[in-house]
C-alpha cells in the first residue's frame, strides 16, 4: 500500500538522520543546555530576524500547545480559536486539563478573523455578568490551518492589531509551517510571523524531523520561566540535544524550506489531476494537504492501492478524504496516483 | 424600584430564618456531621423514596456542579450539555478549572435530547482517532433549564435509558427544582428524578433558603469519598449545620413546594398579562422565569418602576428580558406589574 | 455535654443575627455588588487604614486560601508554609487541586521565620537544576497559627522585608485574626498587617459570623480580575449580601474585637487553672486555643462532662488536647471547667 | 573533559541507531499503532511473563510519571513516596500540576518500607478529620532509587502485600531498571516486578535508547482508556514507531540487560578504587550511580579532567558527588579515573 494519509508516516530526512548519527556518541549537557540547541536557536533567531526571541525545543505539537497556553494564561482566562482548531478538536482536552476553557468561533476554512476576535471580546466586556464567563485572553491560530489554508499577511496583521489593541496574546501553531511558508501564493514570511505573533512554533515532526517543534517566544512576558513549564508538563528531554541537532540540520542550507516546497509541488500535481477529473474540494488550498470530495466508486477503486485519511461523508455517494504529501513523498507514487485518478474517473 | 430581575434578591423564607434563630446558640459538631443535616437528609431521602441515597449539602450551585463533575470524571472525560447549560455559559470555566472539557450540543429551549446524546457518543466511538478527542461520560441537564423550560417524564426516561445503555452518568442541576416540580403541566416527580438520574441537586438558594443546595447521589460509584471532594473544593462549611437547619425547615410541611408553587402562580399572572398585551416570548414555559420580547417603548416605561434582567436584543426595537418571581415575590407587586403591562401597552 | 472542642460549634453573634433578620426581605443586587458589602468593605478599609485595599467576601477559609493562591501563582510556582500550615495539613490538597505544590519547612510552634524563607529561596536559586523544582513564590502564614501562637511585629516585618527583597508574596490567613489582635502581649495591629502583607483575610466563621471571610488585597497585581476567580472556584454567593451584612455588623462598634477579646480572657482563666494544676502545654500561647498535655486519668474524668479535641498522644499516659473558647463561650462553663480541672487533679 | 555526571550524555546504542536508520523511510501508521510498537510490546510481555500486560511507550520519565498517576487517582487522592522520590524532588511539581498532592515519608537510602506505608494509611484512616486530608492511594517507588539503591524481593513483596491489603496501587519508576536488574546481589527479576506492581516502567532514556520509557500496566483498572491520557498529557508521538523501533532493538538478544550489566561492572571498578582510597559514601549501592564523599582537594584535582554531579556539602572540606557510568561509558575512561583516584589520593 502507498500511504498518502498523513505527513508523519516516515522517519526523518536523511540529513537529519546523518546529523543524529554523526553526533551520536558525543557527550553534551542535558535538558537542552547543549551547543546544538544553542546553534539551532541562533539560526532560528536569524531566520526570524529577531535576536531577542527565546527559542525552546519541545517534543510534539500537543505538548507545545498546552505548555504555551498554560504558561500564558491566568486561571480564569481562555484560549479562543476556530471550532476546527487542533486544541479544540484533536488534543483530548489537553488545554482543559491545564484548567483553561477553549472558546470557539465558527469557521468554514479553518481560519479565524480579526472581526471575530473583536466581536467575542466586545461581547464579553459588555456582558453585565462578565465575571461569570471565561475571559478571552489568547488567540490560537494554526498556519497552515487544519484544513491546509493560509492566512494572508493582511489577515495576520489585522489579527495582530486587534490582539494588541484588546490586550490578547496571539499564538500561531506552525506544525506545518514549512508547507505554509513555501506554498504558491503565500505572502507571509518567517520574519512577518515573528513580528505579528507573541509566540509561535516551527513544526519539525511533519516537516523532516523525527519529532520536535521549535517554540519561538517574542513577547517578554511569555519568556519568563518558560523552562520550568516545559519540565513540569513533561516536555523536557534528558537528551535535549536530539532536538537541537535535528533543528540545526533543518535550518541549515534552507533544507526545511526546500523539502516543504517540494511537497507542495507534488501536492499541486495531485490537485491538477483532481481538477482534471472534475472533483470538488471541501476547501481549496495550496499546501501539502488536499481535501477532495470523491465519488465512492472512485474512492473504492483507489483504496486498493492507496491509503487516504477518511473525513466526513458528504452525501450517500461521496466522501471527503485527506491526501497528504510530505518531505518524504516519492515522485513516482505521486505520478501513479495522478494516473490512477485520471483512469479511475474515465472508467 | 421593584426587582423582578432574579430569584435571589431577598434573604430567606421566614420559617428558615426562624429555624436558624431558634438553633443559633446550640452546640453541634462541625462540617455537616450534626443532627440537623442528618434530619434534613432523612427527609430528602423519604421524599425521593430512596433510602439508599447519599445526601450532601453544599453552599452554592457552581460549587455543586464542579464538585459533582470533578468527582465523577477521569481526566480524559467530559461533561456534555446544551450550549446554554449553566456550566458552559455562566460559571467562569469552573468545570474546565477542574481539568474537564464541557462538550456542547445546540439547543433552542435549553434542553438536550436523548438522540443528541446518542449521536455525540456514536460519533466519538466511530471516530478513527477517538483517543484524540474528549470522551463524553456525563450528561449535565438542568430542570428547569436556564430558559425555564421543563423536561417531561418521557424525555427524562429516554435520557436515562440512553445514558444507561452508553455508560454515561446523568446529572441534573436542580437549582430551581422546586419551581419545576410544581409547575402547571409538569409530569415529573421527585421520586422520578431520583429514579432517572445518577446524581442531582435540590436548589435552596433560589427557593427559600439563604443559600445551599442538597446534592442527592443515587449511583453508588459516585457516593464514594464524596466528602473529601466537598472539602477539597472549598464547599464544606465549618458550621455545616446551617445548611441542615435550612433544608430541614424547607423539607418540613411541604414548605419548599408550597412556596415554589406560589411563585409559579404569580408568574402565570404575569404571563397572562403579557399574553393579553400580545407580546411574544423567547421561549414558552410555565415556571418562575418569563422571557417576553418587549418593544423598547414599553420596556423603557416599565423600567422606571421595575428592574428586569436584560437578555439579547431581538432587533432594533425589541429586547428579550427575564422577569422572575420567587418565593419572596409580593402579590401586590405582581398586580401592579400586570396593570402596568396592560396600561403601557395601550398607551 | 459542654463543647470546648472548637470555635465553630454555635451559629453567630446576636448582633449578626439581628442584622440578617432586619435586612432579610430587602431586595439587593446579587453576587456581592450590594450596598452591605460596600459598607462592610469600607469599614474594613478604614480599620486597615488602607483606602486602596480591595475587599472581597468569601464563604470559608479553604476557599479563601485556594482562591487567593490560584490567583497569585503561575503553574510552576508553589506556596511555602510551615508543615503544620492549614493548606498543607487540613484542606484535602485543595491547593494542589489548583495545580500548585505546597512547599514546607519544619516548625515547632506553627510559625515560619524570615530566615527559613530566605534559606529555601536561596537553595532553590543556587540549585543547578532549579528548573526541575517548584519555584517558591508565595509565603503562607496564619496568625494566630494553627497552634494558637502569634507573630510579633518584628517577625512580620522581617518576613515582609524578606518577601519583598526576594520577590515573593506574603499571604496571611486570619481565620482567627480577631483572637490574635486582641491577645495579651500581641503587638501587631490591623494596619500593621495591611502594611506587611500582600493579601490577608479577616476570619468571620470563627469570630462571630455564621460563615464568611473578608479577603483584603493590598498588592495591585493580586487585585486584577479577582472576582472571576471567586466565581470560578465556587465562592461567589448569589446572595452575596449575606456576607456584607454580617461583616458590616461585626465591624461596627468594635464588636469583632470585643467578642474576640472576651474569648481570650476566658481562655486565660482556663490557662490559669491548668497552670495551677501543673500541666504542661504542647505550645504556650495567649489566644483562644489551649493545648495542654493531660494525664489520661484526668482527661477521662473530664470527658464525662466536656468535649475537647484530641490531638497527639505524648506517651502511654498523656494526651494533648485542644480546648477552645470562642465569642460564644459561656462564662459559667469556663468556671465549671476550671473548678473541675482543680478538683480532678487533687483526687 | 570526560563526563561521568549522568547517564544521558550520549545518544543511543549503535544497535538502536541502526534500527532507526534501517526503518527510517518505511511508512507506518502513526501514534504507536504500528507493528514495531506491537513487536516491542510483545517482547516486553514475554520477558515479564505476563501476556495480559498493557504496554505503552512514552517519551520520557516525568511524562510517564505524571500520566500514570493522573490516570490512577481520583482528585482527593495522593501519591506516597520517599522525600527523595523523583516526583517529589525533581519534576517541577508535575504531579501537583495534575491536581494531586505528593505525600512523603523520610528515607535515608531512597527507599520506602511497607511499614511506612502501613503507618501513613493507618494514621490517615484513624484521623477523626480524615476527609480534611489527602487520601493516600498510590505508592511510588523507584528501582534503582534516586540514590542507586535497590529493593530486595522481600521488600517488594512486603510493599505489594501491604498495598494489596490496604487498597493502594504500587507504581515502580524504572528509569534505570536495567542497571537494577543486572546489579550484583540483586534478587529481583522482571517477572517479579510484573507480579509485584500494578504498573511500572522500563526506562530507555538512560539505558541505551535515544529517549523513551515502556510503561507496563498489570492492573486492569489502570489499563482502561490509557491512550486517551497519553494523548492528553502530550506524550503521544505522531511517529510513535520511533519508540517501538528502539525498544524492539533493546529487547532483542538481551541487549538491554547486557549493556546495563556492563555499566555496573565499570561502576564496580570505580567503587573499588574509591574503597581503596578510603573514601566513604553517602549511601552504599551496586548500580551505575556512585555517591562518594570526597575531600575538596581530591575533587578539585579530578575536576580538571572529569565532570561529576555535585550533590550536598558534607562539611567544610568534603563534598558528595554523583559519578555515573552508563551503556556508553568507555572502559579507558574508567581506567583513567581509577588511576587518578588512586594517584590524587596518594599525593
Amino acid at each position: 500500500m502507498i500511504y498518502f494519509n498523513n505527513d508523519y508516516s516516515e522517519g526523518c530526512h536523511e540529513a537529519v538522520l546523518e546529523a543524529l548519527t554523526r553526533t551520536n556518541l558525543e557527550q553534551t549537557p542535558g535538558y537542552g543546555e547543549d551547543e546544538y540547541c544553542a546553534k539551532a536557536a541562533a539560526k532560528i533567531r536569524a531566520l526570524c530576524q529577531r535576536e531577542d526571541a527565546a527559542v525552546h525545543f519541545l517534543v510534539g505539537g500537543t505538548q507545545a500547545n498546552l505548555t504555551v497556553i498554560a504558561a500564558a494564561l491566568r486561571p480564569h482566562q481562555g484560549a479562543l480559536c476556530a471550532a476546527t482548531g487542533h486544541i479544540n478538536a484533536h488534543e483530548t482536552g489537553a488545554v482543559e486539563a491545564t484548567g483553561h476553557k477553549v472558546l470557539t468561533v465558527p469557521s468554514d476554512d479553518g481560519k479565524i478573523t480579526a472581526a471575530q476576535v473583536a466581536q467575542v471580546v466586545k461581547a464579553h466586556r459588555e456582558d453585565a455578568s462578565f465575571e461569570h464567563t471565561v475571559q478571552p485572553k489568547l488567540v490560537y491560530i494554526s498556519n497552515p490551518t487544519e484544513l491546509g489554508t493560509l492566512y494572508t499577511r493582511g489577515e495576520l496583521e489585522a489579527l495582530w492589531e486587534t490582539c494588541q489593541k484588546l490586550g490578547l496574546y496571539l499564538f500561531l501553531d506552525g506544525a506545518r509551517l514549512g508547507y505554509g511558508l513555501t506554498a504558491e501564493g503565500n505572502d507571509v514570511t518567517l520574519p512577518d510571523i515573528a513580528r505579528l505573533c507573541d509566540v509561535f512554533y516551527i513544526g519539525g515532526t511533519k516537516v523532516g524531523a523525527l519529532f520536535g517543534e521549535a517554540v519561538v517566544i517574542l513577547n517578554p512576558a511569555l519568556k519568563e520561566d518558560f523552562r520550568y513549564l516545559i519540565k513540569q508538563r513533561g516536555g523536557m528531554l534528558a537528551k535535549g540535544r536530539l532536538l537541537g541537532v535535528q533543528f540545526d540540520a533543518l535550518m541549515s542550507d534552507n533544507l526545511y524550506f526546500d523539502i516543504a516546497a517540494r511537497a507542495n509541488v507534488l501536492a499541486d500535481r495531485i490537485r491538477a489531476a483532481i481538477d482534471e477529473a472534475g472533483y470538488p474540494y471541501l476547501v481549496e488550498n495550496k499546501t501539502n494537504q488536499i481535501f477532495p470530495i470523491l465519488p465512492d466508486r472512485v474512492l473504492n477503486a483507489l483504496k486498493k492501492t492507496y491509503v487516504f485519511n477518511d473525513m466526513d461523508r458528504v452525501d450517500d455517494g461521496h466522501q471527503v478524504v485527506r491526501i497528504c504529501t510530505s518531505w518524504a513523498t516519492k515522485e513516482e507514487n505521486v505520478e501513479r496516483l495522478c494516473r490512477d485518478l485520471r483512469e479511475t474517473t474515465v472508467v
